[in-house]
């Protein structure tokens, strides 16, 4: 078979993992689930599919355009494909779990898909892993979900990890205070998305006097956070600015080995976020992690909303940099061993590969299956 | 919130995963996939969505109408969500994977959608896993993967264990020694599914005689074997029975506390098996636990098929009977403990629910939380 035809298989975006592979992704998402279950966060599964209008409702309109859409001949209404999970955890903590107490601490983990991958990024279907920490809005909140997931992927032995911190709502805040009108706001934040001085400098006023100086605090948490202290914000601002330090402290004090760097900003894809934001990155991982932030839970309309904070990780990058776990020794056994026998050799620590019909030579069917060993005369030996 | 909003938030057949549900799913899925891996079976992960055409190929087209179809804007074709991962394990089987040694061992668990559940069954989304062997046609490998299975739901504490073993070719060996017109094979056929020993009888000649015999040959395994030995059986036929006692006496040697029952007349949903076929029972539990039986791999146009055996586990009917681990204790450690401390506590077995605002009753504050135990003066109490 050429490559040709194993690409086209499938879809474009759309792969088969194989082994090793699919067992390694499992056994992660595995640990990752396991880390943020033994800090209380409970794991719920909503269905890969459901009413579009709830997918899309509130902070899951931004994923309409990537979502593909069924009829459901049963109800005779549209379904969509989920291309996010938080949205429906949202969703589960705003009514089924409702009445649970708070704060709400809840994980999941699964597959979404996406109608259209990009050049850069092909993939159509990813597994994604997550927490959300619902119904409290307080520093402690923010740093307890910066610090369970940083340590739940120190936990999978990942190195170099840092996090950067932004506030989408701190540029707002300013341009509240400074009365902008909806056209300077539109320059000020393409100016910023641009990371261009020079069209923050020609605003003009005030605003290019403070927007430049966020600008140019970006960096190192400290020398940012000590640059950020050293303007003179109007007071929303100045609010959101020591929310952010506090958040910094607490997650300095638990994490000490994890980078901190500060993007006060950075806005694209935060634009749902009502507070801090994060990304996460590993040292030699081309992109993020994963990203979190702040954000209300729950539809405008119907049920109320609740503050809400939550990290989503993207399983095929975290992949991308966790250590692989040593593969199990295999070993050949000759056909008719015992069942009682392969499985005291599994507990042993054995994959135990049995054979289906009596063969001549042990160490060359061994080989011939990828054993490194062969069960003969009653011991392991090694095929060599 | 009323049971009818909560049913109304999604569509008729999918449902939420609330805690514990969802961790106790996962959990079940991942020791009998791990179970799978100790004896070799190795995971592969084909994804949710693929080419319809590819889906419904071969044994795939038994799942046409209850599989969701929609339009790939990037490639322009039709793509299907899958109804059934066992047509993609074999599709990876004789494609990607077809310079494997031979036979290949392979595991999955996923998630399938369906269009339709039934009044029954209302179900539309359901968790798989299951194991493939691929590439040996012999009774060695059909009693592996019938012990393999039932071992790993043994493994999971389920009790009262049972295997019903089919020969599904059985009846058409008879039928086509016997030079039945289509007509009477159809008869013979309904009066066999319909278990109507009147029917048969009224087939006449020496069809009813070997049918009839063939009909009450059900129920324990030895019983209905030593019955199908008596038999004055056809060839092809013969040779039939001769592999299902091998099966047997395997499987009987490898799981003597798991019960075996034989009817050799059963078809419904085996249309597709090529030899022996079987289905997983245990005690309490209303339905089967999963199903599966030889099958020729691979799309007949293209590639060439290989012989293969199956199983795959209806995981929700699995957790119906599953003993439920016992749950952590879960410990409210005050706002501020140090992660380091909540990762020793968590080490040590609890589930750590930090507080994150100081508060003055830390029993009560355990208590809201659903903690069984809060740390008061550094060690942790009981809630009492």
């Amino acid at each position: 078979m050429t490559d040709t035809d194993t690409k086209a298989l499938l879809p474009a975006g759309l792969r088969d993992l194989l082994p090793p592979a699919a067992a390694f992704e499992a056994s992660v998402v595995d640990r990752l689930v396991s880390h943020f279950a033994g800090f209380g966060f409970e794991r719920v599964k909503p269905p890969l599919i459901e009413f579009e209008e709830n997918l899309l409702a509130g902070t899951g309109a931004a994923t309409a355009m990537q979502t593909f859409r069924v009829m459901d001949p049963m109800s005779q209404r549209m379904l969509g494909l989920r291309a996010d999970i938080t949205i429906q955890v949202a969703r589960i903590a705003t009514t089924r779990l409702k009445n649970a107490p708070r704060p709400l601490r809840l994980s999941y983990a699964g597959q979404i898909l996406r109608v259209r991958g990009s050049q850069l990024h092909p993939e159509r279907q990813f597994s994604q892993c997550g927490i959300e920490l619902i119904g409290v809005d307080s520093p402690a909140a923010d740093a307890e979900v910066v610090v369970t997931v940083a340590s739940a992927l120190a936990a999978l032995g990942i190195t170099g990890l840092s996090v950067d911190l932004n506030l989408p709502t701190l540029v707002p805040a300013v341009c509240d205070a400074l009365h902008l009108t909806a056209e300077q706001r539109a320059e000020a934040r393409t100016a910023l998305d641009q990371k261009d001085a020079a069209a923050v400098a020609a605003l003009g006023g005030p605003a290019s006097d403070i927007l430049g100086a966020l600008l140019k605090a970006c960096g190192s948490a400290d020398t940012a956070l000590d640059a950020l202290r050293a303007l003179d914000l109007p007071p929303v601002a100045a609010a959101e600015r020591d929310r952010l330090a506090q958040v910094l402290d607490r997650v300095r004090a638990d994490l000490p080995d994890v980078g901190l760097t500060v993007d006060a900003v950075e806005n694209r894809g935060f634009e749902y976020h009502t507070g801090v934001a994060f990304s996460l990155f590993a040292k030699g991982a081309p992109g993020e992690l994963g990203r979190g932030g702040r954000y209300l839970a729950g539809q405008e309309a119907g049920s109320t909303q609740e503050p809400a904070v939550g990290v989503t990780l993207f399983v095929d990058k975290v992949l991308d940099v966790a250590p692989q776990p040593e593969a199990r020794p295999r070993l050949f056994v000759p056909a008719g061993t015992p069942l009682a026998d392969r499985i005291r050799l599994r507990d042993e620590g054995w994959t135990v590969v049995a054979g289906l019909e009596p063969v001549e030579d042990a160490l060359a069917e061994a080989r011939r299956l990828d054993c490194d060993h062969a069960m003969v005369e009653g011991a392991p030996r090694a095929v060599g």
